[in-house]
């Protein structure tokens, strides 16, 4: 295989000190391998990935690593949400110690976000840290998960209760893997696409209303730059704030109401992304009644979601209750008070722990009344 | 309770950065909580256990904790280095989710080895991090264990192979519960006191040999200076060298053979501190037959660590054969070759990988014949 940097790529990087890295986003990366190959750590690697996406890539790549003279081995879990447990992360752990792997080997995450949550906290915890790439293959991992270094696993009381922040050393993003992914995950990750405009850039929600139909068809321009300005904007908020004391809290606009959903539903029935498309919609409607956005404005929201064939309404089987018992436990809680993220306009976020009880309650009646 | 700031105590901190947090040692902290509580994230706090230091330490702890306020739960498992398991730190987490305890909750980390590293890492990963204070009620925590922020579970191929660098807040060392440790531990934690002496200062080597008898009655003058000094050059050690890239790998004096002892043996059956005694005998050896320590010096550390009641020589029933096949997961290992450390001279670690091959095999089938 010949490699080919002549690529058309950028790079950005995350900015964190000695645990920096590069963002590389091309067409073609995973065939020409020379970004990955840079990161290894030794000559130890393993490949995690799932059922899926593994007939897809796993072939040629581990290729490529073994023409180069890495050990590479594999763990191949099932796809979806529900595989991302503690068990999951433990079949990690105990394929690298049947490898005889030390603390210099890396791991390579290849495949979704829940791919790239479990390897990169079995990598956080094996022998106190070792090394990983993310190598994301769906639009939601490469647009938001891949980048940022949280890592974890859900718990049967809540999602991501288990985990670590944990930076990869590099994020590999290949444009050409969005061309095997389902319409419908492709949507999910335009909801955090969305999301960046809405909570830091107005002029990004103005060319993603003006290019939705290029993206869903997947224009290679758009969708270049849609994932480049997605990581700008992911890289400036970690480095602002890398464990979540502050600002990088505005990220999850919309996820406290979509991990309820998600919980609700049971992991996997609703996409990740379509939990947030709803959740969005729910801190758009909350913002406006506390007079921070327009009717106007609600109704752009709405409907640049439902361009990207979101849900903008919450399950119809769930109560006022059934979001407040899923909520009470969110990690952006602090001291009993739920916290939320909200818009004081379009473009700029907020985070507020101070919405009136009342108020939230007939959000939650309204949203599962429709 | 009337509290009692007046106590003679020690401070000294762990200089880390913003991950800094300070050593107390004295006698009777435990029931003048001041420096405990001044640590303490929020209101929630979970006090980690096990079902012999429980009885003892935590009715007072949880009632003090109770008069300030604070929203007081446990988790009380069973003593000893065969509850390292992830299974334990489950039901860390598990119980932190049933409380619904939040991301500014604290764990108290209330016993031994086992339970720090236990807690240490039910905290690194309970919602990606939560503070945590080490109160260590062994001679072993309480100069090694609980300072520099190394936290895990075993695995059954390896010791500690699953965990994090994950810092406490605060060490709280109270001499007073010395009192209550039988005599084989005491001897266990003199095996890394001695270690400090070996690998970093000749002097307090010296003072060792001449204040072993009063160390073992429990002088309350010895066994402060003996904690102070260790604590000193373990932080000293961490603060050069916190993910222990290099110089940290000395405080592993003798235990690339303990590991291996307690691994064969069965975790539990032999101490930690007794493992360490004789693989400090076995690593001292080797020193020696490399041509840096002289038989005099081997000699004395034979000696010290009798005094102490600890063993110098390993198992009976453990061939070479068992050593390297436990030895080669070692996390000290990089590239398949043994990284051990040696003296050269007493009062001065160097880490080598150079031991030649017939050199190890020698004194592995010295030890073995023993």
């Amino acid at each position: 295989m010949s490699s080919n940097t002549s690529l058309p790529m950028d790079r950005l990087d995350v900015a964190l000190g000695e645990r920096s890295y590069p963002i590389h986003i091309g067409a073609g990366l995973l065939s020409s391998p020379e970004h990955l190959v840079a990161h290894l750590a030794g000559r130890q690697v393993m490949i995690v990935t799932n059922d899926v996406v593994a007939p897809l890539y796993l072939p040629a790549l581990k290729e490529t690593l073994n023409a180069r003279d890495f050990d590479v081995r594999e763990v191949i879990l099932p796809d979806g949400e529900p595989t991302k447990t503690l068990a999951s992360v433990e079949r990690i752990w105990d394929a690298l110690l049947a490898a005889g792997f030390n603390r210099r080997c890396t791991l390579i995450a290849l495949g979704g976000g829940v791919i790239g949550d479990m390897a990169g906290f079995a990598a956080a915890s094996y022998q106190r840290g070792v090394a990983f790439v993310q190598v994301p293959t769906t639009l939601l991992a490469q647009v938001d998960s891949s980048v940022g270094g949280k890592t974890g696993v859900n718990h049967p009381r809540g999602k991501n209760m288990i985990g670590a922040f944990w930076q990869p050393k590099a994020v590999i993003v290949d444009t050409d893997t969005l061309a095997t992914l389902p319409a419908r995950e492709l949507s999910a990750g335009l909801a955090e696409v969305i999301k960046y405009g809405l909570i830091r850039d107005a002029a990004f929600l103005d060319w993603l209303e003006a290019n939705m139909t290029a993206l869903r068809a997947l224009d290679g321009g758009a969708i270049r730059h849609a994932i480049l300005r997605s990581c700008e904007i992911k890289a400036e908020v970690v480095a602002e704030d890398e464990t979540e004391q502050g600002v990088r809290a505005t990220l999850n606009l919309g996820h406290t109401f979509g991990h309820a959903i998600e919980a609700h539903q049971g992991y996997g029935n609703w996409l990740h992304g379509e939990a947030v498309g709803a959740g969005t919609m729910m801190a758009v409607r909350l913002s406006a009644d506390r007079g921070w956005l327009s009717e106007a404005d609600v109704e752009r929201v709405a409907g640049v979601l439902e361009a990207a064939a979101l849900p903008t309404v919450a399950p119809a089987n769930m109560s006022a209750a059934d979001f407040l018992e899923r909520m009470r436990l969110d990690k952006k809680n602090l001291d009993d008070r739920v916290r939320l993220i909200l818009l004081e306009s379009l473009g700029q976020a907020c985070i507020r722990d101070d919405t009136p009880a009342d108020q939230l309650d007939r959000l939650l009646r309204d949203f599962s009344r429709r």
